[in-house]
């Protein structure tokens, strides 16, 4: 073990990078230290901050690998392709975002279990997934018992104290100067775990380090692999006028309600849409009041909501830009670390903070049932996307959650349908529906007043009579929600 | 307006009931103040605690009553039976579990919104449910300013803080003394909550009393009137089976969970089937270790585990305990009110503090599907039992989260079923299923591997072949999660 006789290193340092530590290996040699079915809990959210080299060695492995893989979050195309196609992941945690991924998953290749965010780092520290042989972490700078990670926290403060050895990627083509964003706090188990000392949105209570048990570090491997980040696609029509909608219902809730009185935070969920409602947000007048963003991730409409001054403050997880949105960070690192702090996901995602803080959640769904019910990620019941994310911890703990969807994908498919065939947040967890075509409040209703709402003003005018019918005939049957289950799933051609 | 002129009553004292207030009224005179389409927001949680004066005189009002009705939780039959038949209620929040309130949901008489207990206060001092116009408040003694509550707290204290008007009724029939309980804690809200000082289950952070501004008072009322609370059944040979289940898988995690080595904290849904698994907790050994119970209500089983030494303490919003319990319970006021605490109902059911304690939540459903997702609220998908209740905020926040049910009702279906056409609690939500038949621990498993599990462990065997031919039918189209939608619904007959 690398770590066994560190001081044998001395004082090495490594462009400010490899401080007290042994010399670095190549991916090779350490990936030897992985069994071949060993559990690996990898750093990584937000497809940035993972492991890249180690990944790629262990695809090249020789040996008959079946890995159980343990992220954060969405991590790129050396873990969800390269490992993938290698045929050497047997079971997956908690999410994955990438095409050969989502087929092995789908097809029972991978055992796969979707999981919440927020007490994913919980579930590895108790037990309630597997235990971590090895935590193998993205970090810019290493010393002795503790590193800096890159460009996501997620849960690998939870990871590196859950698993019983340790190995190390540096990347050097990311700056060092990232850890100024990050506030790595610490929290101790239940049943004696503590509140957590956070009063406001952007401030801070911990460090810019991950410390760890030096006799647990089995190799420091180097790299200058660059993310493999989202690309974001340009708002549509559709997503625009989703914006637009979105802007105009906002702007009535910060006159209605004075709990936004002086302060707003909001959060948007990952994906093209996500993005440019962000982006959109620049055109609402929030008047004096300071604007936070509260989320899991940063996506580039943050970044220009910094720039023109909308926001006083954000705070995520992750990082999940595009490769031009990473250079533009990079590129003002001093002047982003003013207002933005990287936080531990168990942070990002707390049900408490999100409640105390009095979030307005802004998600997307694949579909939303008649009755405020919504699926986010299984097609047809069966398929998945995905995995749920942080929708769920933002879905239920928000003052204020709004589900944001097309009316219809494409031209022969309802985003308004009679009964989701898989729910993801029930109709306890939704409060605002918005589609293009209007908004459907959803508070305070009963299920056939919540019908009502989400046709008249959610539903795309070509299916208004097929979801009326549905209704009709969930009446025939009486019931406090109008379903006919002989029928709740034909629209579905 | 009674409260207006206060003093004038001078320190007139009633048996330590009426201190500092105005001669009380009757209850026809009271009920005057309440505007015919008036949003009232009353006490009342688990059937005990609810005004019964005043709604029996608005049932018998001469005028034509439509008023919106938010209780805490479950309240009794002067609300739920005679204010219903008198057709005096158009619309209805949280929960109702009386037959006349729920047959009037069905038939959507009276407009519902089924919700979780532990954000209802913020939902409505939020303007998320209408603003109450009066809140109607059962006490066990009323000052200037000031009311003690009487057997549940619910969410009193954020109702008589969002109404504009304020009637008390104290109840003389139960002892004042019950304030003794009471750890009344008053919460800011969002933006600037701070986290809740609570460091034990069972320890003390507020007052016996619940503060109001005088001059919001319209009337007392003086009742002697009984409480309708629960009348649970003798626990039958299955829910003994699912007892004996449920001690040897606690047992076993004792063992296991290093989070359980010092503590543990229990919460048991209500009903009978929750009773009956309260009662059979004492034949656990539990060593060394401190039992909690941080619940939503207390039941008859936790006076035996308090009496017979199990419990060192126990946390709940109302005493959901049988007449017999009650009595029970009045009979030592002082020995039991070493070891309860009542609080408020966003305390008892708050996300952070079920986190912090680590609390083992059990909670019990209709039906649950070969995946995981559970139904506690709307039989067939459209009839509403009683309402989702606590279970949501438990099954979500608890650290290990077990849901207990039969394997079947009566001799022809199944509650492990292919899909659940209503879901209150989804796949990430529940750890743990334990039937008569078995225990199916869902931790950490894929949707494939939950249905052999389930199948397995927690099927009726009559259902078993039908149930495997579900599964082998979902197989066919592939994807994450096995299903046939065209057959998803048809064992229902």
């Amino acid at each position: 073990m690398a770590g066994g006789d560190r001081n044998a290193a001395g004082d090495r340092l490594m462009s400010g990078r490899l401080e007290k530590t042994d010399a670095p290996v190549d991916a090779a040699t350490a990936a030897a230290h992985v069994d071949p079915d060993a559990v690996v809990a990898v750093s990584g959210f937000g497809a940035v901050g993972y492991p890249k080299a180690l990944p790629l060695a262990l695809a090249a492995d020789d040996r008959d690998l079946s890995l159980t893989i343990i992220s954060g979050g969405s991590v790129g195309k050396e873990i969800d392709t390269a490992l993938v196609e290698a045929d050497a992941i047997a079971r997956r945690y908690p999410y994955q975002a990438r095409a050969a991924a989502r087929e092995a998953v789908n097809d029972e290749t991978i055992a796969f279990q979707d999981r919440f965010i927020s007490k994913l780092g919980d579930e590895v520290e108790l037990g309630h997934v597997p235990a971590p042989d090895v935590a193998i972490v993205e970090a810019v700078a290493v010393g002795d018992g503790w590193f800096v990670p890159s460009l996501s926290i997620g849960h690998t403060v939870a990871y590196v104290r859950a698993a019983e050895k340790l190995i190390i990627e540096v990347n050097d083509s990311i700056p060092r100067d990232v850890g100024r964003f990050h506030d790595v706090y610490e929290r101790s188990l239940p049943p004696n775990r503590e509140s957590i000392p956070l009063e406001g949105p952007a401030d801070r209570i911990g460090d810019s380090r991950i410390e760890f048990d030096p006799a647990n570090l089995l190799a420091v491997v180097e790299t200058e692999a660059a993310d493999d980040p989202y690309d974001f696609r340009e708002p549509s029509a559709t997503d625009r006028e989703i914006a637009a909608n979105l802007a105009t219902f906002l702007e009535s809730e910060l006159e209605r309600c004075s709990m936004f009185d002086d302060r707003i935070a909001l959060q948007f969920g990952v994906g093209s849409l996500g993005n440019a409602l962000m982006g959109a947000l620049s055109s609402i007048d929030f008047g004096d009041r300071d604007v936070y963003y509260y989320g899991e991730v940063f996506q580039d409409g943050l970044l220009e909501m910094i720039e023109n001054g909308t926001l006083a403050g954000a705070s995520a997880t992750a990082f999940a830009l595009t490769s031009a949105g990473q250079q533009r960070l990079f590129d003002d690192i001093d002047g982003y670390s003013e207002s933005i702090v990287l936080r531990p996901a168990d942070l990002s995602n707390n049900p408490a903070l999100i409640d105390r803080f009095g979030v307005v959640g802004i998600n997307s769904a694949i579909e939303v049932d008649l009755y405020g019910h919504a699926n986010s990620t299984h097609v047809d019941g069966s398929r998945v996307l995905n995995g749920v994310g942080g929708s769920g911890d933002f879905n239920r703990n928000a003052a204020l959650s709004i589900t944001t969807l097309p009316s219809r994908h494409g031209a022969e498919t309802s985003c308004i349908v009679p009964m989701c065939p898989h729910v993801d947040h029930s109709e306890h967890d939704i409060s605002v529906v918005i589609t293009e075509q209007g908004v459907a409040d959803l508070r305070g209703r009963s299920p056939r007043e919540r019908s009502r709402l989400l046709i008249e003003h959610c539903g795309h005018p070509q299916f208004v009579d097929d979801l009326e019918a549905y209704v009709a005939r969930g009446e025939t049957g009486g019931g406090h929600i109008p379903h006919h289950l002989g029928s709740a799933f034909d629209w579905r051609s």
